[in-house]
Parts: C-alpha cells; structure tokens; sequence
C-alpha cells in the first residue's frame, strides 16, 4: 500500500494555500492526511504527529507555515522521513521571513523548500518521493509532465494565432 | 532569592557571542545558567529545559541562534516567561535570516528580539525585567546607565579637545 | 496593586494597530494607560513620559512607530523599565525600515521588538514580565496558551473532518 | 542495489561546498556520482544527465550552483526524480540571487532547495528519500541524529562546567 | 530584409506584460514572432527555438519570466544571438527574485536584461541592436526619442501653466 | 562670521568616517565643531546641543550614526536649522538599517541623508547651504567641483594612453 | 527677495507626490517654480534648468522621479545649490530603487534625500535651508513645528479620553 | 570595418573590473576605446562622448558604475545606440545600489544590464550585438562558446576522476 502523505499548517488561515497541495495530490491518486498543529501554539502536538509519523504509515511529511515559519523545521527535528517546507506570504514582507525561517536550516535537519506559497509542487515533489517506490506512480508523473508540456504548446499556439 | 536568566545557544558555536550576555550578567551580579540545546538536534531538551524553567528558579530566558533560529521561539512555546531572542549573524546573509526567524512570531507566543549578535542587551533587558522586583537591581542598573553617559561625555571631552 | 503597562505611539495613525494590544491588556485584566507622543514631534513630552514612568506606577512601555520608528528607542534611552518596540507597517518597504530602526539599539539601551505589527504579542510579552511578580497573571497566561492549543486542536478537528 | 545520488555542480568553483555532500553522502555509505555540467554552458550535458539519471540507476539528484542558479530548475526539466537544489554563494549579493533562483520555480516543476551552501543538508535529504526503501539506511539516519544530539548534549555538558 | 525579433514568454499569464513589447515593435515596423515556451515545462521546445533562431531570420531573441526566471538564460544558453531578457513581477516578492534570477548569468552567457516588467524597453533594445545595420529604423528609434523629450516638454508647459 | 557646522557622532567609533567630513570642512575653510552624543546613552546632551545650536552659532547640524540610527532624527527634532544624516555601517547589514532609520522620517522633521559612510558629501551639503548666504564659499564650492572634474579627466587620459 | 525653491519631477505621474511639497511650500509662503524635466528623456533640459538655477534666483531645487531614480543626481551634477531628492514609489520594488538611486551618491556631488514619497519633508528641508538667510521663514517654521507639537498632543487628549 | 566598442567607467576605481571587459574584447579581436567620465563629475564630457558615439564609429557602448549608478543611463539618454550597464560593487550594500540603479530605467530608454561586476559578459553581449553585422565575429563567438563547453567537460572528467 502506498505510504501517505501528511501535511500539516501551521495555522488554519493557511488553508487557500494548502488546497493547492490537496488538490494536487487528489488529482495523482496519493493518500494523504491533514491536521492544523502550531509549532508554537501546540508544539507538543506538532511533535507527537511527526515523530510517530512513520509508524503511522507517511511516507513524506508537508509543512506549511507563515512569518517566524518554524513549522518544518520543527517537524523535520522529529523524524527522518523527507519534510517539504512551504513558506507562506502573511501580511507583510511578502514572505521572506517565511521562506528563509524554512530554508536556512543548520547541517543536521534538512527541510526540502518550494517557492513561498508554492503548494503545488509541495505535493508533486511529494509525488516524485513516493514515485521512487512505485512505478505507477512514476508513471503518473510523467503523464502530467507530458500534459503540462501540452498544455504550454496549445497556449503557444494560441498566442502564435493572435500575434504572428 | 533573585530569579536566574537561563541563557540558552543553538550551538556551541555561538558561545563568543553567548559571551558578551554572560559578561554583563556578570557585572550585573545576576545569577545565570548557560546551556547549548538545539530546536532542532536535540527539541526535547530544549523543550523541557523551558517547561521546567520556572519551576527551576528562573525568571527570564535568552536564547541565541543563527540562520532558521528557531530556538527563542521553541523555548518560547513552553513557557510563559519571558524569553529573549538574540539573531546571531552567520556566514550567509549577514544576520538577517536569523533576525526575521526571530522576530516574526505570530500572535500567542511572543518573543522578545534584540538586535543581531545584540547580546549585551538581551542581559540588559533580562535584568530590566528581574529589576521590577528587585529595587536594588534597578539601582544598579541606573548606575550603568549613568557610567554609560559618563562615558560618552569622556570621548565628547577628549574629541572636542583633539578637534574644536 | 499590579503595575501599568504605558503604551505609546508615534502617531494616531497607528491605533488600529495598537488597539490590538489594548484589546490583549483588557483581556487580561492589566491596568494600561494609551498615549500618543512623537519622538520626533513631541520628543518632550515623549521624554517626560519615560522619564516618570517608573514613579507614576508603570512597570512596562510599549512604544509603537513607523517609518524611522525612534519612538521605542527614545523611551527606552529614558527608562530603565523594559520598553517593547511595535515597528508599525507604513506606504512603503513593508515596515522592514520600522523593524530595522527599532530592533538594531546599540549596546546600553535594549528594546524588546515584537514582529511587524505584532501589537498583541507586544501585549502579552507585558504580561509575561508582570507575571513575574504577579502568581494570579501568570495563571491566566497559562490558561490563555491552553485556550489557544484548544483553539488550534479545534480547527484540526474541523479541518480533518472536512479533508481526511 | 541501493540508487545513487547524483551532483551536478555548475562549475568547478563549486567543489569546496558540493565536497560536504560527498563526505555526507560517504559517511553513510550512499553510491554517488559527481559531474560538473553548466545549465548554460554546457546545457545539452546537463539536460541529458538528468533525462537519463532514472534509467542509469539514479534515485535523487543534487544540483550545486550561483548566481542565477537555473542548475537545479533545468535538471529538475528533464526528470520526475525528486532533485534537491544547493544555492552557492558567490562573490555578491550573499547567496540570495542563488536561492531565490533556485527556490522560486513555478508549479510543475519542483526543486527541495536546502540553505545557501548547505551540501550537508543536500545529502542528508537525498538520504530520507532513499531511506524510504532502505530500512538499513533509515536505521544509518537515525543513529546520525543520535549521535548529532549527543555531540550537542556533549557541548552542553562542557560549557556548563565551565559557566554554571 | 529586416532581422525578426523573437518574443518569448514563460507563461502565457505573461502577455499583458509582453504586449507592450509587441505594441512597441509594431509601432516601430519591427517584423517579430511571439511563443510560449517554457525553460521548465517545454525546454527541449525553448532550446530548439532558441538553436535554430539565426537560421530561421531572427536578429534579436527577448525572453520574459517571472519568479525563478531562468528563461532567458535558458534562451541564451543556446545561442550567441543578443538575448534580452524581461524579469515579470509575480505574486510575491515584487519581482526581485525574477531580476537577479535573469541578470546574475554567469560569465560566457550575457543575457541583457531590463528592468522588471519593462518591456517596453526590451523592445526598444532589440531596435536599437538591429537599428546598427539599417539606417532607416536608426532615423525612426531618433524621431521616438524626439518625440518623447516634447511629450515631456508638452507636459512641463501644462504643470507651469497650472502651477507658476 | 560664516555660521558653524557642528558634527555629532553617535559614538566614537563612527570617527573614522566622521573624519572624513571634518577634512573636507578644513579644506573649505568653514569652521566646525564636534561632538560625541548618543541619542540613547545622553539623550539629554543631545537634545540641548542641537535646541541651542542656532544661539551657539551653528547653521547646519551633521549627525553620524550607526544600526537603529536615530541621532539625527533625536538633533532634526530640537531645531528648525538644516539637518543632514551620516548613515553608518556597522558589523551587520552593510547599513541598510542605519540608512532606513536615518532617511525614512516622518512628514514635520526632515533629515537631509546622504549615502552610507558618505560623510565626505554630508560636509559638502553643509558647504552648499551655507554658501546660499557666503559668495565666496560658493566660488570655493565650484572650484573644488572643477578640480574634481579636471581629475576626472586626467584620469581619462591616462588610462587612455595606456588602452587606446 | 527670497530665493525661490525649484522643483523638478521627472514624469508628470510624480505630480500627486510632488503636490505635497508645493502646498507645503504654498503654506509657508516660499516662491517656487515646477517642472517636468526627465534626466534620460529630456537631459539636456534638465541640466539647462539646473545649470541656470542659481542666476535665475533659486536658492534650493528639489527633484522627484522613481525607479532608477538619476534626476536629483543629474541636477546636483550641474550646481552648487543644495539639491534635495524624492525618492518615488513606483509599481515595482516598493521604492527602494528609488531610494538607493538617489541617495547612494559618489563622494562630490550631494544629494539630500529625505523618505520614499517625502515630498512634504523635502518642501520643508528646503524652507529649514532658505531659513538661514530669513529670520521671519524661521519664525514660520518654528511656529509650524509648535503647530505639529499641539496636533499630536491634542490627538493624545483625545485617545486619553477614548482609553484612559 | 568593424564599428568599435565604447568603455565608460565613472571612476578610475572602476578600472579593475572593467578590464575584464577589455581582455574580453582583446580576445575577439574587437576595437574598442577606454575613457573615465562620470556622471556626475563630467557631465558633459560624459554626454558628449555619448552623443557623438555613432559619428565617432562606435557600435555599442559599455558604461560601469558603482553606488547610484547613473553612468549607463546619462549615457543611454544621449544615444540610441545600446548601451550595456556594468552595475559595480562599491563598499556598501554588495552592488544592489548599483544593479538597481542600472537596470530599473524608465520606458524609452533601455539600458542592457548584466551581472554586478560583470564585465566579461558585457564585452561578450557587446559582441553578439556587433556580431549580427559580422560573420566572422559570429564564428569567433561560436568557437568561444564551444571552447568555454569544452572546458567545462574537462572538468567534469577531471573531477569525475577523483570522485567516480
């Protein structure tokens, strides 16, 4: 059976940005679970979920957070299956203290981080984990590659109509 | 008895700038307690650290950490005394990183940031707060104040004397 | 009798931010007292403010500015009261100016800043340092974080409902 | 037969930093290959690299660049292999041109980018991947974090023979 | 005959912004073709456009894309046409990070780049490159800058009137 | 009598700059006076020598300081004469914070700020506004700006004679 | 006669800015005269206007212009006369192009540069420096400055009201 | 005969980045002319050489500067021949003052900016400029390329020696 997917935010107000990461992985067939755990306003919670996350059957874990973003990291911190970080854009700052509280983590503790707000490929680097086990996965993957792909060309046709 | 500062660093590397709080706590004559626990490498000593912190004797609590510096806010989420964040600089972004991971915690869980590699001041400001309950503290703390002032005057006198 | 928090900003302009924390203070039944003085427009009476605030009953400033936010710092250059900095989001840059100008004190004078805009964790790190001295406070800020984990828990209820 | 981790560097400038995710990847006994191929000078190489990587018996990819680091983002192209980006800091602007480079891909096509410079990070992630199908690697992982936490505990141990 | 100018974007979500190098080129009676291409999602279809541009009449290739925007370097990787490149401005960040993502190429690989969003200007560009070798379109970029400078004068003569 | 400029530093470090500032008045032949008063450690010194700047003879007021720079602001708030900024670098963040603190002051209380480090052009501003009431200064000014230019060009020359 | 105050921006879609500085000036009675010269479309213009300011009775001149703001260098390039600039917000990069721009001049060419949009501030700059020669202009400004003191003090009466 | 490239550096300072442009165009065999105007000291001579650019036999001028950088574009604003932008690194702020200087130019006049202190790539799009009227250049250009590409695979055989 394929291992899930566990995605958790640190707030609920992270939800319009977490959905992209549902929905991606909805749309590739991967079983996944999502919870709400702050790192600091429950951090016992965030611990507990990460630390037993392997024995729960997750294969990758998905945190995402906002501002002093210590979500991934304190996740990261309690076990060694592969924690994506999503740094989300807040009210100010446009999301640097989101993405650099994710990313600039010390030898030791990595956290794999996408774009700010990039949930999306949250869930396919997720995919891409999971595809290393599972031909079928694999094979998903590729076809959406390929869709994308089309999808680019058919724009360009498109445009190519209206402009050349 | 007056309440200790627990003063903790991300990593031993830290320590020259850890140095210059413990200095001034020193002079300061406040008893402290100095301990290398990282969110990261070791979160349950750090959280326990914190959870116990009050029970331990402690009023306030630093803590020092460079790059994602989580730990101020790790340490922050286990306790409601007030802890003290001090960015340390590293060798990448010159402090900055470590500044916004600090500085921007979200509603709940305050932390209070000094300025990068601010040290001297984060055991300053550990002992304006000890000092509300502590009249001779204060005492000593308006003396440095005044032997601060002083010594800008001196530099005034002597640069006014080499240049006016 | 418990001591005041004394808020300060630099400008009305900043009260919807600054209501924030008065609306934290209320909630947790901490006497304050609101003023608006500008380090640079009334930096006198800004002076006097700090200067007295320690006879007058206050135990903890706030100081809220924007832009080249001094406001902090000027309270802070008069008082050994612990000062907290709000650096205030205006027109331009975000409030990462406010944050700089209010986080980077020298060494003497130290301001314990809070995130951009962060008025209500600029409230509740003043109940921290009260609670020191103060049993009854620390018991209602132990039971406001066990409100918000409860809070966070309840949304990751709701939220797995909806998407596990 | 355990996959390999492949590192492409954009340039042999980048050796010094790539070498800590050889020894990384080393020390833990993880197959690897190292190659040094440009997204710009030599993008044919690199593209072909990464079109092959699955069918020569890859499982991650590792790419080490600066600047405008398009390294990772053109390997990532060419496979649905999970692939980790390393943002090199060079002779301006501290690294953040190499990060945001390398971070800021659009959804479609991932890349886990770790900390400027951080090869160690790098490696240690590539090792969680592939750790999800090698439980001796996992067990390798976990006794890396041990021993990770005893060194800090170890330092903590020191230093407060020496301060406490 | 005239060179063309080869318009690419990365996305189609681009064109408001490259439609205003189109109405430039046009205004301009420069000959110019339009795609969609992207260096992540379609790079054997960016490379081979960019490969066979000289042959196929192309002078000048201008690449537009936002947030790690590799498609210009992508573009010039494969050709030693002058390649121009826009940095758009996207959700976050305010197009930093397309600017350093197009401008910091590393050295064999030029790309020119203009300000973000300014795609007017890489319009303008691509003439004054081709205007090198045709006097007439050299006579039409001088009439624009003439017409330009009364545009402004007109509007000096309009505020004097109203305000001296 | 030519009116004073009076220069204050923060601290006595920044005198290496400020240095800078007091040669370029020494060759204009305009009289200066210096001081050493922090806006934090001697608010009140501070304070009372810009309030009484104009009695004491001074025209233009210069203040130099680093990290949360808020000296010329504290000198800009006393007195209505022209006040000119210094931002200073300090250990981190190359200045950005000193020039955001010293250049983003709110509507009433301007500070004429000039680059970082740029105290050479903090004196010759001083030189310009004085020398709207003193001909001869002015006649100093564009000389100096001619000699200026002339070492431009000699400069050109002898690079020219070594390439061309 | 008083001198006048010469104002230049470098597009007319500065003016909503610039108008700050005029009704400032307009309140305290200080001639002006503005233009819409651009440093790059129409230089000539500019420097013309620069060159003749101080034969053609102008004491001080400002210039507005955004992105990369080279107007108020261009001006101070071609006088004596103190020359203030504004740095202006355009759509992209919240005005911080602007401010380096403008502010980060080369030793021997000044420009005072007050906050991004600070049109207000750098009408009153002007007047602090016009002020040195006119007792009655200082009277105004010091009569403004108790204007501003009371504005703030009465809007402190009335949040005393509302909260205290 | 081919048409030369124009070097303009603000400052002399500038000479040891620039030469990396000049032994660019030594290696490609490409006339070219050294001078130092500045922007800001030599206005005019820097107009004058820009104006009459084309007249003179230049092609393509190349123009670096530090800090506010204004070189590039007081240069562009006299010419419509293309003008490639050097942004140099100066003391402070890493070269952003001078990227953002350089490159943000408003519509009209473009400036082709490349890397900071990235005179080799402004020699080399100087001559893909020229190229497009020079065959022969085009072929050195190409071989250029394929030397750089070559050397590149040295490389990567020379370390996949040490590491594979």
């Amino acid at each position: 059976m394929m291992k899930k997917v566990g995605i958790v935010m640190g707030s609920a107000s992270d939800l319009p940005i977490v959905k992209k990461a549902i929905d991606m992985l909805v749309s590739l067939s991967i079983p996944y679970e999502v919870h709400v755990y702050s790192a600091h306003r429950t951090p016992a919670e965030a611990a507990a979920f990460a630390k037993n996350a392997k024995a729960n059957g997750f294969g990758v874990l998905i945190a995402a957070a906002g501002m002093a973003a210590h979500l991934a990291g304190a996740v990261a911190a309690q076990t060694t299956l592969p924690v994506i970080g999503i740094p989300c854009k807040s009210n100010t700052l446009d999301g640097i203290d989101a993405l650099l509280s994710t990313v600039q983590m010390p030898t030791g503790i990595p956290v794999a981080t996408v774009a700010i707000d990039g949930a999306g490929n949250a869930a396919l680097l997720s995919a891409e984990i999971l595809a290393l086990g599972d031909e079928e996965l694999a094979r998903r993957l590729e076809e959406k590659r390929e869709a994308d792909a089309r999808a680019v060309l058919a724009k360009d046709a498109e445009i190519a109509k209206e402009f050349n």
